[in-house]
């Protein structure tokens, strides 16, 4: 068994240490002492100590900033470091060349799901970087969760499918509280809208099939909702919103996309040639 | 049987009066004529003329606006007019004043599904105004589908409804669109991509429950997700946005109403408070 180093113990990093102390050798460490209770692990003084103990070196911490506060360049030449902390695409990027450019071999990751998933079925990791440096850890990596996939070589491209799905996922959350906050407005209560929210969204893994499919053809018809009919809809809730004098910011912003489209000559086009655009 | 008028044969108007004239004598109306084609009911030449033919009237057509203009009010005084044409809770509001000044007895219904749904288990229809006018013609109204609710006597109650919902919906999928639209750019493809934001989006039906409860408790623990985090989310996908210079109007909205709760001191609260402010 690879033994394995974790640096950060906040709430994902203790779950990921969990994970694999149950089956590895793992020493951690944690810029704060005392978060290491619970964890059949060895807990080192410093970052470069705990470094020094693993071929295999996984972080997670609050940024990428702080990764690289935390990281010891000597310590870990010749090793392997995993960052399973969120970011951008850009900075999965910067930080591929920052380990290449000190003879560490780099695989950034995302993970999907909250600590309580780590180690089970519903866990989804993500991992690009070098294929080999994947395969030759995949077995270890593995511990996390049963849903760990190498989705690319360019180190940037987990953490691509990470923002594009939260994209879509805090925009979508951002709706669903407004919509609250509006029926309370209308002195509609929590539970009696919820039902129907929960209906409406529940249209959209459908929805996003058929997104996925007009993209694909290149082709946006227009039969079953068009641009110049989105565009009617969300006026009529754009207009209920501002009666209450509620705060508006996102739906216009989705309507000013929406005229663009509009300006564009898409107005009888499909809803979903908003995604070629 | 009731017979039964309909004003506006655009494709909902169309399957409303096809699900009418199924079990009651139906005469219908339309700007634009010859739009009767495949309906077994008396095509009127006048809108004046159709509403004097049936004691039941219902509109659908584009807006509120056009619904005023194409009704004759002394031809409807006496009769039962039903609204299922799309607006908001104020315009309800207003016609159902109009209505009241002309001696019309007046029901605002909102239609949740699509003109294929329309007579089926799966079209919701809600009704909002006097319980009695809704009690006289709640069977020839459940012709039209499966789930016919009566909301309330407010008049806007039901455009109340749907405007959440539809808040909610559009917001959302904005969202959707947009995150195709960021993957294309990080050169992922939409079927690389939709299931992981099928999954993501799957969530939010259980999450409607959570904000639901939140609300009823008004208490919004932060243990699952706090405004800090979900605004460090939002800036790693910000981030990533902004790298290809797309558009991030809606994500950027959504950050500032973040923005402002962390302000008022609720940083390590539930993002669900959000739902509150
Ligand atoms: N929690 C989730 O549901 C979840 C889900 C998916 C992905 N993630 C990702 O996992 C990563 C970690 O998240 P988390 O939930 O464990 O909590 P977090 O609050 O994002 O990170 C806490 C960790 O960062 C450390 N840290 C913060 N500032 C530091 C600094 N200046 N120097 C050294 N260490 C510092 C903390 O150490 P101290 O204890 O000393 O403060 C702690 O180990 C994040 O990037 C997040 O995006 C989390
Ligand atoms: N389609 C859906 O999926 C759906 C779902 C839920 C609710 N709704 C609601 O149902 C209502 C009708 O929608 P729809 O899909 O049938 O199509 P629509 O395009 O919203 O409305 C078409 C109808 O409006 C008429 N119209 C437009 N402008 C007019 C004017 N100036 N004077 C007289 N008539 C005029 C059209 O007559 P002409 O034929 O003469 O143009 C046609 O009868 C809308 O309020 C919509 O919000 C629709």
């Amino acid at each position: 068994m690879t033994s394995v180093t974790v640096l950060g113990l906040g709430p994902m990093g203790h779950a990921l240490a969990a994970a694999f102390a149950a089956d590895h050798p793992t020493t951690v460490w944690n810029r704060t002492p005392g978060k290491a209770d619970g964890l059949d692990a060895a807990v080192a003084a410093t970052a470069a100590e705990a470094i020094t103990a693993s071929p295999l070196v996984v972080v997670c911490v609050l940024d990428y900033a702080v990764v690289r506060s935390v990281l010891d360049a000597d310590a870990l030449r010749g090793r392997t470091l995993v960052n399973l902390t969120g970011g951008s695409p850009g900075r999965a990027r910067e930080m591929a060349a920052w380990a290449a450019g000190h003879g560490v071999a780099y695989l950034d990751g995302l993970i999907m799901g909250a600590p309580a998933d780590i180690g089970g079925p519903d866990a989804t990791l993500l991992f690009s970087g070098p294929g080999d440096v994947y395969r030759a850890h995949r077995r270890t990596l593995a511990a996390l969760g049963g849903n760990a996939t190498h989705v690319g070589e360019d180190p940037g491209r987990a953490a691509g499918f990470d923002a594009s799905m939260l994209d879509a996922f805090w925009t979508s959350m951002i709706g669903v509280v407004h919509a609250f906050r509006f029926a309370a407005a209308e002195g509609i209560a929590p539970a009696e809208v919820a039902g129907h929210m929960k209906v409406s969204t529940g249209l959209l893994p459908d929805l996003i099939d058929v997104v996925a499919e007009h993209l694909t053809a290149d082709d946006y018809p227009g039969e079953e909702s068009t641009m110049l009919s989105a565009a009617a809809s969300m006026d009529h809730v754009l207009d209920a919103i501002r009666a209450h004098g509620l705060d508006n910011g996102v739906l216009s912003a989705a309507r000013a996309a929406v005229q663009e489209a509009i300006d564009a000559g898409h107005g009888s086009d499909g809803f979903t040639r908003l995604a070629a655009l």
